[in-house]
């Protein structure tokens, strides 16, 4: 059963991807005037910041933070690569713990030319390495599957069923991030999100749309309604199989970039509430 | 395991697309010098053209007709569009019998903002509306599935799995093109190419590249080793799934096309020792 109009922005996240135009101040700033709840920190934002000042700045402006994007990245050709990521991933541990960011988005990762099954492998190995750590600061890991056609460099993991099948692998610290964009096109969809939500492991769930035609495979994403996705749907699903957590609003576009950021704000929140 | 490497031309077969500059007669004449054994012809390469005649041109020059290129796209936003679709379909399939190609390839098509599960209803209805005429002219029908990125206008069908499963359906004038574009990315790839054999339904099979970085989502295929797709592995499980037909080059690539189409075809047929 598709899902009930959203009324209010309660449950609105935005990314700071999203208004990629915005340094973190800018859209602290904004998104707080604009009645928007909480926020996704990408960590090209805090680069030169003091981390834990950032967080505290956010949440006195009555942002909760539910993620800082992105970890992952764990296959590489070599053992050194595969060292380095893992040590990077403990940085973005520290880093989530000192913003406050309960979780971290991982994309996977893969290495063009590396057989697909290796490099899950790979991702299965960074995350028993760095989940210690994980557990010991008391942030969360949640896997994001990607679409297929980024399979060959940014993520092995291409459907929820992997996703799923690797999060069963751990414990409680690990779980899975729900992003309509990569999986809309999926027979197994619905029956996955309620196989995530029956693991406890639905951590996360992003909105965007599919634009017909897409022009640009990474930076082509349309906001909510412009596109073909059956957003109320897949809520409808994700609701369903328990979760009550934010809708994170996660929009990569060189076209809505380049407008005017504040109007585009306001586009978000009317797509938000007419087609989410 | 992987398949051993090819070591002649007899069973190298190529789309007209591949070469797109050509028109028919230009590629009957190069493809037989070159020592090609076979091609798949598109249908745009017949307009105009008396269609039986350049059947017997092609088999006069010592090319096998292995399909016509293609059919499909039966969903439709309405029953006149869907009609359309199949007196469409219809047409085709008198095309490849006057031709002499056994066998359509199908792209089942879809249509924007309509769910993907009516869209599939809609394949399975068009297919069953054509299979008649098919079975009348003994023309076979190949579901080739496409990658999910094309899943909103090009085709609903977007996994080997739901291409079988489709497929098993319908009589064994139904069966499957399995093209590695794609699918390569599947982690049930090896199992359903399996299973698409136990069927009887594996008709085809399509090779190209996918690359990293791909930067048009439609015309920027690989020649084969190009890119990232374990050709060699994938050809081992097409053939331990009995497979012993045509490996097809099918490559759309603005980049390719622009290139001198002699030097181009050479290029292939040392692609296709070296990498298929």
């Amino acid at each position: 059963m598709p899902a009930t109009p959203l009324t209010d922005f309660s449950r609105l996240c935005l990314h700071t991807i999203t208004t990629k135009p915005w340094s973190l101040d800018h859209a602290c700033k904004e998104y707080a005037r604009a009645g928007v709840k909480s926020i996704s920190v990408w960590r090209d934002t805090l680069v030169g910041r003091d981390v834990a000042a950032s967080g505290k700045q956010l949440r006195d402006a009555g942002l909760s933070i539910v993620s800082l994007v992105r970890g992952g990245f764990f296959p590489a050709a070599d053992e050194i690569g595969r060292q380095k990521a893992i040590d990077e991933n403990r940085r973005c541990i520290d880093e989530a713990a000192a913003l406050g960011a309960p979780m971290i988005v991982l994309v996977c990762g893969a290495v063009a030319g590396q057989p697909l099954a290796e490099s899950r492998r790979q991702i299965a190995a960074g995350l028993a390495a760095v989940l210690p750590h994980a557990k010991a600061t008391g942030v969360k890991l949640a896997i994001e599957p990607l679409h297929p056609m980024y399979a060959d460099t940014r993520s092995a993991i291409n459907t929820l069923k992997q996703a799923n099948d690797l999060a069963a692998q751990f414990d409680s610290s690990v779980g899975v991030a729900v992003d309509v964009y990569h999986l809309w096109w999926d027979d197994q969809l619905q029956a996955e999100i309620a196989r995530c939500g029956k693991l406890g492991k639905l951590f996360a769930y992003h909105v965007c749309d599919w634009r017909s035609p897409t022009v640009d495979m990474l930076n082509d994403r349309g906001l909510m309604g412009e596109g073909v996705i059956p957003l109320r749907e897949i809520r409808g699903w994700v609701e369903a199989a328990g979760f009550t957590g934010f809708i994170e609003v996660e929009i990569f576009s060189h076209r809505l970039w380049q407008t005017d950021q504040v109007e585009f704000l306001r586009q978000i929140q009317a797509a938000y509430l007419r087609h989410t």
